[in-house]
């Protein structure tokens, strides 16, 4: 596990364009900037190619899209492609609402991502595998998720991540699980739009020896361990300190402290 | 008062979509989840349909509406009324802004609403009631604000909330007061509309035996007296470590503490 | 130093209408009240003019501008000179968007400003000055920056703030270099957008005795400042701690424990 990627991201400051939710964008912002990237929003498709040329790592986040978030996340697709940007597919809700989940196979027929991140009610519709979603969240199901996890990895030829009580990151072979955490992510609402803006930041510290697969499952194992830690620091389950404890974390966590407590399999 | 709905709130996790103010809509889905309800937002028309067949409860906050929001919230407001889905409005700055006026009017005309709830200069100004409203703040009168709720009710047929020192709850017939709350929840921005998406979620439980005005006048009640809890936690008049104790408690408050506190009046 | 407008502003409780940044527009909200002003947001142009009307002062921030927001921006520019309102501009990301840039200069032609606020990489770019920006941050160069705030001043006949380590203050003659601070504040997105907000508060206040240099300079200085204690109140440097101390503190703070440590110099 490639931990100590996150102090070439401290010294690197990767540049993150996220196509955001309106509800999560600010903890997206202030995610990033603590763990030592730069963040950047843009909803005027006008400046997309201007917005790809300056971003190291790029997001397409499906929360609260509408039809002109769609051109303009087809427009950043096209020039990511042409200037080889990695791009991170987080497709809210596609597992609840049917229009989202087109748009969605829209996006992923249009142009090549090199991460898609979601809980299982997101990455199970996209290969309309059963599963129960309820809205923005991860409902439930009796699906294999480790096994339709590589099943979208291959199919759209990138990594995937499946992130609940434990987190499966895959790239359609090689398969890990994150067993750090809390239960306190899910009450915090854009908890998973920041690891997908993260995971961006993360892909832009790739080199010919540390590929996708390895860059993004850095990234969630520190930001699951971050998380667990923030979590220890509260006196109480108490959802919105968590938030504050977790952005806050994120900035003066050290690769040693996540070394200590990391737990994780590494499967075929 | 039926308060012992926070339990059942917990224990069905209803799903509230609200069309919302960028302003405060991560308050508002941090909140709803807070108090165990799940939050989902959307800007996009094309699935109003949709987010209203998954939604248990709907609220329209004008805050920040667009022409484009105003088309969503029409289509929204004839899909909930075909499925028999509550909806609240929430008229933000219809006191301070004419535009506003006409617009939560057309929305009044077009189809039904199950409550209103804005501050004192919100609610004045759907009667044409004389009232200094202040942007999105009250702003000052001398209006009586029963009358005016009770007229509010009876005119659009639904429950009528009106925040303020005291918060006023009526059917049109019925009238409750509720004393307690904080000189803190003015001072953050959307403490009224995370109100109104509780109340959207407290609207989800209505049975035979439980009404709107009952359910309604729970979750004023349960907000109010959490809002005092998470004052009283704090050590001087702070309102963004307000927020984040408000969040908190919402999670953690339990029936029996706020029946200990509950200060409320029901008149006829 | 008029430090005192601090105690007015709170009395007078200037309504700012803000054209905002979707990624920060929660934290101008409160930051605004905090101080004692009021908050008022708006996506949509057929209410521009009302909106004019109602503010006591008015920010035009290019953060997420969409071609609908730069239409609002000039129809809101439009009625602001009609009525004699005192306008901000900021002008987020000129320096690494040419795109923006563009927009800028087309708004700073259409309608007089009172004051633009922007980081280095910001303003240096309105007179293409070299400067390296990056995103929404300041970047580096050599350029200086004195004489370029001063150029720019004097270009477009207003007040220029460069914020940074010092925060320059210039009519073009007159220049104030506030010395206060807190490395924290380029770790909290939109602490730029929430300082040109409340300087346009202050703005508001301006008399016969007062002009806008020297309303601007007291923000500038009483924000820096509240900065400045709210970080010493923290026990680590915590990016999303010091946020919520800020806001907090821009509420508690008085004329009396800003003028014991406030640090400036005035030159010609």
């Amino acid at each position: 596990m490639k931990l100590a990627l996150l102090e070439q991201l401290r010294q690197r400051n990767p540049l993150v364009f996220t196509i955001a939710n309106f509800v999560t964008v600010n903890d997206v912002a202030n995610g990033l900037i603590a763990i030592g990237a730069a963040p950047m929003m843009s909803l005027e498709p006008a400046e997309a190619q201007e917005m790809v040329t300056a971003a190291d790592g790029i997001t397409l986040n499906l929360g609260t899209l509408t039809q002109q978030q769609i051109g303009q996340m087809h427009s950043v697709g096209y020039y990511a492609q042409l200037a080889n940007k990695p791009v991170v597919l987080d497709p809210v809700a596609v597992g609840a609402i049917a229009f989202r989940k087109k748009i969605a196979r829209e996006i992923l027929a249009a142009f090549p991502v090199n991460l898609i991140r979601g809980n299982a009610g997101e990455i199970t519709a996209l290969v309309d595998v059963a599963w129960q979603a309820k809205g923005v969240d991860a409902g439930h199901g009796e699906a294999d998720l480790q096994k339709v996890a590589k099943q979208v990895a291959q199919r759209y030829d990138c990594v995937v991540v499946i992130t609940g009580p434990t987190d499966i990151v895959t790239d359609g072979q090689r398969l890990t699980l994150i067993e750090n955490g809390s239960a306190l992510f899910p009450l915090m609402t854009g908890s998973g739009d920041l690891l997908s803006s993260i995971c961006a930041a993360f892909l832009a510290l790739t080199t010919e020896t540390v590929d996708d697969f390895s860059a993004v499952t850095a990234a969630c194992q520190i930001y699951a361990t971050t998380g667990e830690l923030a979590a220890q620091s509260l006196t109480a389950e108490l959802p919105n300190s968590f938030r504050t404890a977790l952005i806050d974390r994120l900035h003066t966590v050290t690769v040693a402290e996540i070394e200590k407590v990391a737990r994780y399999q590494e499967l075929k």
